[in-house]
């Protein structure tokens, strides 16, 4: 399957989209769109890795103690049990390209 | 953990070099560069899922019985058992985030 991640982004007034671009038994990969000011709660999952890859925009990923603005070709990891989450801090649309697995 | 993916890219005249970005005992995530001719022979995981998204260049990209030329933004996917590989026919450096889980 080949996928051009522009066609796959959605951007909502009330919070940030999740568009699904892989799902499978073992993993997915969602777009995560973000409008200015909009977010993901930081959190955490026991027993997950999580990457976050940023595509455009200049989101402000938050994981465990530290957070970085970072813009396209810069990537996020956090381990199992790492409090994580994303913010758009800035008045343009930020894009995430989001691997988890195992799927929760 | 923030990574700069630009910062991980490594080259070697004898074949593509596959740098590793994160390593955790579930998945990995890769960074392939491919000098112009160098490739990945076309192979399969019966279990495991295999992501590729292309950070620059015009790598061609196989998934099973399909071939494409995709670009910085595009991404490609193998699900499990089908036959995937990546090589670079162009004379310009060609760079792709992978990400598989599980861990070969």
């Amino acid at each position: 399957m080949f996928v051009a991640l522009k066609k796959q982004e959605q951007f909502r007034d009330e919070k940030m989209v999740k568009a699904a671009v892989v799902d499978s038994p073992r993993m997915f990969c969602d777009l995560y769109c973000l409008k200015p000011a909009q977010f993901q709660k930081v959190h955490a999952h026991e027993d997950a890795d999580k990457i976050y890859v940023v595509q455009r925009g200049r989101p402000t990923l938050i994981i465990g103690e530290q957070e970085k603005v970072l813009e396209a070709g810069e990537l996020a990891y956090a381990a199992p049990g790492v409090p994580h989450g994303v913010r758009n801090d800035t008045d343009e649309e930020a894009i995430c390209l989001v691997f988890m697995t195992p799927r929760p």
